[in-house]
């Protein structure tokens, strides 16, 4: 039998399973406990050469806090650099992502948009009149980026998030006392939740993280992404993307990439490929197990800085 | 001329009203800017001895943080020492009063019943079916303790308070996610805005000062209260009432006391007599100016410890 | 059989025993191991009255921490207050008392003369032409207090500690990169071991503590000690003197004490008492458990505030 | 008149010159005033395709705390990864590169080998058999890198830091009071003064740089510095080499450096230049104002991610 590309990735799924065990499924929502620790997707968009994929990759999750890359692009997009950079910082940040040690003393700025006080501010700055608008403009954007136009929001995973979001409620309201986001606390939760809780499979996430691998421009249903918004995200992803793994992750891995808690994992090889995977066992970080082992060994198998 | 007491408390207002030109009225609420950075109205209860008082006593003006004693010898009456000492800490803490550091790392436990946070868990904690019969219940205590039964809540002033409490709310929101508060939290942050909106004038402070100062369990309106909660009150006073000066101020002046926004203070000398202040104009920590003058110069008449 | 004052010390030492099992004996310095975790001995001078005593109490063990009440009251004496806490806190603190935490944030000034660099920097100030007339001006200091001539230096334990001295070294140069100690970091840092290693018995802390009780200057040996001196040193105990527990302590005991790792135990109530007790047993925040049981007693049969 | 190489980079250096005014040359040793805040010489190695320079070029300086990137490699030779990363993080950190804030709370670790507390013990670390002969070590180390036999210590800037030393050394007790170090701290920091104090010019720290910009296993006077180690050089340097402006320089920039407070910087573009950099003028981060224009302008004519 000829070793092709299709069943390398079938064979990586094989020897990355055992880990899984080591791992754990969230309890964060109900909804994740219909999760096996042992369920493990994988979708690689090699852009020209076509998209490999192995497990049960039309299988949908939330995107959880992957959706934290989309709507920082999105936000890049539509307010600049400047705009983001003055309202959330880029700084590795230390402490757990939904913890008070997320703010920069004094100014009260957020860390960086990938904990969850400086994704609340991000979604402030999303297009759209009102925060519903904004929902439907992030789902529109992902659509876009992965070509899937049935893609939507979980409204139930959304509900049971919601009634869990005192922590975040907590960050919005410091957030609003120091005046970084202007929207209806209430109202900005809601539309997080809903943004945390669309729905994606690992097709979704490789053909949308192959959109982030470009060197230039790119034009998705329109609009021109700039390269430099590209390379921003993927700089972030880099150093920032592992919750407080990420210093860690960015020395032995160095692919950009974000996980959530649903297990969904998203990385992005320059020029090369868009990485989806769902991986629902989750390590002490908070990171998926599987997601994290496809990125390593992708890592060690390719040339690249 | 001989002189007495009375006109010695005069002198006293006299001495101290050029430095009040050094602080500042409050701005944070509209309603504190009618007042002059030069008033001052001292009362001093010396129980069977009297009351001496100086300056306009009878002018009305808000509790603000001077209600967090009041409202934490009720919680400690209702509920008990353990009770309220497992969802609140007992020290003096860093950092300012309404901020993120004054938490216990970990546990979200707040450092004190004085700082914001700490004050909201012990709201929380007081007698009464619903928010509004907990403002009630802190009225008549209130109105108990000073024998003043036409104490209530300025309205205006709550109402202008709960517009501005985005930081209060995140205190609130954060410790429901805590679980260290088991109401809504907003209907919690009403009740809180009403109490520091309750309005009384330097004699009721006194007054109700004065019951403070007993050594022996005493009997308000019926209920007995303890010594050892009187105590506590007291010993917590002394060492974390001054915000961030608590350290500074109990090796000063040594008298337990308490100072609010709006530029309510009482003090309480043990066994003695009570004391209640008015000076609108702030030093930089927060305190009333007048107030820590006029415990200032008591301390150094008084033999005490 | 009569209930005598000195019986029911006796009593108090049968009725504490069994508490001391559930601390243990440090084992910071190897000479410390000799102790029995149920050793306990008792002082208590009641001025003209008398002294009681209960157990082994002329038994010698090193003064340890206790020690920086006395190189506190030297310094105020010395110096006089402002410069004293020019260069060192009155704040309570937080974290452990040889942490990094323990300075304030930005200045480098220590939190306090009882946390180990807070410590550090008194010694700095102590007279003395040079490290080794300070340590015997502390010893004869505490002579002087004690009426005990007989008072020394344990060489062996100051050597023993000075091996084992890192954390206070990077203490010490840390001070001195913030220019708040002039003196040779490592003449201090001996200096500081002997003057912890000074040895006594639980009478020479009585009667110590007695002077300490003063409510007016004493004069010791031809020297003045200013009551206000006497005053801050007791303020500090009340509310500083217990490391991470001293809020606590302050609310439930509210006598000014201090604790050293050997078992050492110095309590001061105002105008009435000096206690010393040994009780090498401590307790999870390095206090000693037998100590705090005295205090804690006493404080129950007390009228004080 | 053609627009070679050569003179677009004197044209970069003519450029970038008024933004040197706008920094300010280092007061930290007296050593370093003899630099003119407009000095800048630039050196690119371009492998095969030779090397560029403008500017002073052989102009000699010290190294400073470019010398972690050595010191950190020629570790991971001699050590290996695992044992290099028990010992010091790998993660952004946040404070000041000499502030007690950068070791992890409670383990004690360095957040990463960059800070000083992690060079330290970074240094603690490396060949030899004594401090002086790890000194010899890393000469040795960078003259192989450099291919410049003539590169040594200037002692006299190394006596010159030693004096003034005394935050690193509290550093250094510290990281021993953990057990993270096991030299004699003076003789540590003796080794860390002179191996900072090492004198090179850019053209030195081009040629270094360009061997660290490899993507396989290179041969450097007959040992081989494995590829994975000098991909985590660059990683560290990429996202944690520029102090407290890390975060935005690894977002703006992106190209792995280090900066000293010399004006030394170095920088490696993957697979196609070493870049070395004297520009004694730092921004407010410590950062060469001078490194930093050029790596941003190379940045922008790059495509790399």
């Amino acid at each position: 039998m000829t070793v092709t590309a299709e069943n390398w990735l079938e064979g990586l799924v094989d020897e990355i399973r055992p880990a899984l065990y080591g791992g754990a499924v969230s309890g964060y929502l109900p909804e994740f406990e219909a999760a096996r620790v042992d369920d493990l997707a994988i979708a690689i968009d090699y852009g020209a050469d076509g998209i490999l994929t192995a497990g049960q990759c039309h299988s949908l999750f939330t995107a959880q806090s992957v959706v934290k890359v989309f709507t920082l692009l999105l936000a890049l997009h539509h307010r600049g650099e400047d705009y983001v950079f003055e309202r959330v910082g880029c700084d590795q940040g230390i402490g757990s992502y939904n913890s008070l040690e997320t703010f920069i003393r004094g100014s009260g700025v957020p860390v960086n948009p990938f904990v969850n006080a400086g994704a609340l501010v991000v979604v402030d700055m999303l297009p759209g009149s009102d925060p519903d608008s904004r929902v439907r403009n992030v789902v529109d954007f992902i659509r876009a980026l992965s070509g899937n136009t049935s893609i939507g929001v979980n409204t139930g995973v959304a509900r049971s998030e919601h009634t869990l979001a005192d922590r975040n409620r907590a960050l919005g309201y410091f957030l609003r006392s120091h005046r970084l986001i202007s929207t209806d606390v209430e109202e900005l939760l809601w539309a997080y939740c809903q943004m945390c809780a669309i729905e994606v499979d690992v097709v979704d996430l490789a053909r949308a993280a192959r959109v982030l691998a470009q060197a230039r421009d790119v034009v998705v249903e329109g609009q021109v992404l700039r390269a430099a918004h590209l390379r921003l995200v993927r700089r972030l992803m880099l150093f920032a993307g592992m919750y407080e793994a990420s210093g860690q992750y960015a020395c032995d891995v160095g692919i950009p990439a974000k996980c959530g808690v649903s297990g969904a994992t998203i990385g992005v090889v320059y020029q090369r490929m868009g990485i989806g995977v769902y991986g629902p066992a989750l390590d002490r970080s908070g990171n998926s197990v599987g997601g994290l082992r496809v990125l390593r060994q992708l890592s060690g198998t390719l040339d690249f800085d």
